[in-house]
């Protein structure tokens, strides 16, 4: 297919980055010049849906091209079990290198490599305990500390690059890129009313930039083929940002929520408990989103701005015409819309994310500067990589399908008609506040072009929106009787989704037909008669008696 | 609960036994004295179904507890994943062995196995090749040769024992244990037509008498607890038995075949492709039936004798008092009903396996010599043997539910509703015949205590029977009109299964409840004033800003 052996591919994820705060996916005050000079080269995807919406499982999904009921990852936090084939396994098969620099949220499977005898400190234990990756630099950017210890208890190499710069005490990450200043005091990021003030740290000292630089740094020492996932942990919370990009934005700049009163008269059970939560009653303050929202946008600005050093470099260093460059998120930020702050839950702002693939190779000349809005997937992307690398997606494994046919202006082969996410709120207090069990603590979301429906475990009713009709997703049609008949035919799909064979991962689709091309062993099924079968069959059986001693 | 640490627990299997081929399931002329023993003592399950009517995809799931398509290895020689926990893993957690003397079937995933760097000749590497178990004696009994080789590359130690004893040739297995003579030439086993002859051994010398004897040197020389795995290789084909046995019955004491013309009037395509093949025009043959059936029910007739002679060993060496005996079949034989032969589809002669539990503890007193018709599963003896080992079952894992409920007599907590079974024919010449692409050649079968649904991927129709009216199953309903309203409360139950939670199998439902108690790290998700969260949670957030050099 003329696909560079020596190809990189820079799978660039930002985290919590909403499809539609990009100047070429339409904001009108969020402007991403340089982002948009990837869409100019690229193909962007305006109907790319996360796994789910929430990190941990959806990156699960990203790295393994699976989907979260398949990998069993459901939340944050949850391992992945040991063994499970990701997309470094897939790579390095084809002598392709895959790296990671920034954040997976990915949690071990200590117990599963415990009874496999693996050690984390070995190339093969190290691999399978940072999801596939071999590791540049790892740092999933949450380094929370509360009365009972650490949110996480990794080591942070960006705290450590800040100690050396000289940013003091224990945790610069939360005392200086993330906080402000009140006096001699911490002003932090955490409280969102601190949103609006410069985060007290120099900008080139703060997490993009940092990461920026790291990512350089390994391209500069690092030869093809390689896939590397430069993993932002921004513009996800805490909403701090330095200066100047603090003050860049302003109520002025932000859209009106995209909510309505009627959402919340006799609103599905699970959604009700979501906005009833303090996230949903804070983000649902005109006052709070006044105040965060500009913060997160000067945080995308920022975002933005490092792309354009990273493309600039790319420039400079002569790789533009051999780097392929993916640009997505993991999932959106309700911000405010629908009642709702944070994720968790289906309506575009938090499900969709922005996805641009620019290829160099000629074969992507006539898709330059689209979009496509068909319907994908995040896994689609994990295929996507895989197949550009110029190797056959193992779809016994990935159930991801490449995107390659659209980046290359052809007609799918196997287009979706559907597209599928899921959430697993067991372990989230509105689990327990409905009282569900945790296997009934779950959501699945099928959707088709023209319509939504939330599938809701533990005997609860589902949700369902008229995308093409209410394209703000205002009204829940999922109890309305007049539209039954549009719920059968979309639990159709996810009903033959979930028979879907997703666990036959040892042996492939080529595998099976060699057997079934069958070798000559012996074995004689319903053979009455030795004329039955053909005699250099049985020629075995067809003998004298052996003597006996 | 009062179980003795100490326990033994006897798991045994044979291969294609029939639920009705036995005198306590009411077989007119299959006498089974030894194994009615155990059924006096114990419980007897009228409707047990295994998860798959092949050797392979059905031990699998009896060896994890898991649907075929939870664990993913689908037919036979399909390797099971590497790190998928087993029943051995479970047991082991609680200081009981688990133990193999005889069949498993199990392919190794070996591509995972180097892939996470497992040497099988490690212990780990070495339950990871054996399915969980540690390995007294395995001897999978299949030892075909063909132009291609043989079947099984493995070692046979029943073969060793063979040549030890002075049978000549490579594999006095085929050429004495699984023929007869006819004249200087062997008359194997393989062809049917010899299968009213006796095979050309000493009886002491044959598979089941063996397999037996090793049963009894491993519960001399091991101490409990443990689960030991007696799986024997008969009455599985090739279909010929040793005297006296291959005379004990004949012609006159088999059963009429269940069967009805009409039933191939209009065929379900895939039921169709299956009575057209060899197998299944073979056993259509009524003096097929005469000469194979006879000497299936004298290899079940030595199975029993052998039963008597384990269970005479128990009694002598005072071990009967605390051996739990579980006593079952991986499938059935259709042996010419319904016009098919070996299993594939799932009536009740393929699907339907005996189990018997002999429980010797007080607590099951109750129920001794009773049967049980609830709807239970192969799985839910894994689920058993890990309750009855005094553990709790991980249900995040072992998706089979325990069944002690039942030897105790007590109403259960978990009865089923229905029951499910799977096959996957991707490798199976009907696969290729009706030319369909692997994924599609798949068999759900969901059954209730009153209907039979079989669901078909590939778009094809389903299949249903009416088990109350019609219990031998021949009518299908699968494609009349009048039963659409039974065939979607059917799809009803198999699609909240298709929705289950499988692979979630690194968190139990207890470190979930533990996850929602929550530790106090700092994340503050949400907040906009300091005082919105308690102050014990914001320690850290409420300082002084470190110096910086």
């Amino acid at each position: 297919m003329g696909y560079k052996t020596d190809m990189k591919i820079l799978y660039i994820m930002f985290d919590q980055l909403r499809f539609d705060y990009l100047s070429c996916a339409g904001h009108p005050t969020m402007h991403t010049p340089n982002i948009d000079r990837i869409a100019a080269k690229g193909v962007r995807f305006t109907n790319a849906y996360t796994q789910s919406p929430v990190c941990g499982a959806a990156r699960m999904s990203a790295y393994t091209g699976r989907y979260v009921s398949s990998h069993g990852a459901q939340w944050n936090g949850y391992p992945l079990r040991v063994g499970e084939v990701t997309l470094g396994d897939h790579l390095r098969d084809a002598g392709v290198g895959c790296w990671l620099i920034g954040k997976t949220h990915m949690k071990a499977d200590a117990a599963g490599m415990a009874r496999l005898g693996l050690a984390p400190d070995s190339v093969i234990g190290a691999r399978q305990a940072e999801c596939g990756f071999d590791v540049w630099c790892r740092d999933d950017g949450l380094w929370a500390e509360g009365p009972d210890g650490r949110y996480d208890q990794k080591r942070s190499p960006y705290n450590e690059y800040l100690k050396s710069k000289g940013y003091g005490g224990n945790n610069p990450w939360a005392d200086f890129a993330n906080a402000a200043t009140d006096g001699d005091d911490v002003a932090s990021g955490w409280f969102m009313k601190n949103a609006n003030q410069p985060a007290n740290i120099d900008e080139p000292d703060s997490e993009t930039p940092w990461l920026t630089t790291e990512a350089i740094k390994f391209m500069e020492a690092t030869d093809g083929p390689y896939c590397v996932h430069i993993s932002y942990i921004k513009p996800h919370w805490p909403y701090i940002v330095p200066a100047p990009y603090h003050d860049m934005y302003g109520p002025g700049d932000i859209l009106p929520p995209v909510r309505d009163p009627s959402e919340l008269d006799d609103p599905h059970p699970v959604y009700a408990a979501f906005t009833q939560g303090r996230v949903g009653q804070t983000f649902s303050k005109d006052h709070v989103r006044d105040t965060v929202i500009p913060a997160y946008m000067g945080l995308i600005k920022q975002c933005d701005d490092q792309m354009g050093r990273l493309l600039d470099y790319l420039d400079q260093s002569g790789q533009a015409d051999d780097t392929m460059i993916i640009l997505t998120s993991d999932h959106g930020d309700y911000l405010g819309d629908h009642w709702m702050g944070e994720k968790d839950l289906f309506h575009a702002p938090s499900v969709k994310v922005p996805l641009i693939i620019y290829d160099p190779r000629t074969s992507a000349d006539a898709t330059r500067g689209t979009t496509c809005d068909a319907l994908v997937e995040a896994i689609d992307v994990t295929a996507t990589i895989i197949d550009a690398s110029g190797q056959t997606v193992p779809h016994h494994v990935v159930e991801g399908r490449s995107l390659m046919d659209y980046v290359e202006g052809r007609t799918p082969k196997a287009p979706r008609d559907y597209v599928i996410s899921e959430y697993d709120y067991s372990s989230h207090p509105v689990g327990a506040r409905l009282g569900l069990a945790p296997k009934d603590a779950r959501l699945f979301m099928v959707a088709t072009q023209d319509w939504k429906l939330v599938h809701c475990e533990g005997g609860l009713p589902p949700m369902l929106y008229d995308l093409r009709n209410d394209p703000d997703e205002l009204r829940d049609l999922g109890r309305d009787p007049a539209y039954a008949d549009v719920r059968a035919q979309m639990y159709e799909h996810l009903h033959a989704w979930g028979l879907r064979m997703s666990q036959r991962v040892t042996l492939s689709d080529d595998d099976i037909a060699a057997k079934q091309a069958g070798r000559k062993t012996g074995v004689m099924i319903g053979v009455f008669e030795e004329d039955d079968v053909p005699a250099d069959e049985t020629v075995c059986y067809r003998v004298k008696t052996p003597p006996r001693s």
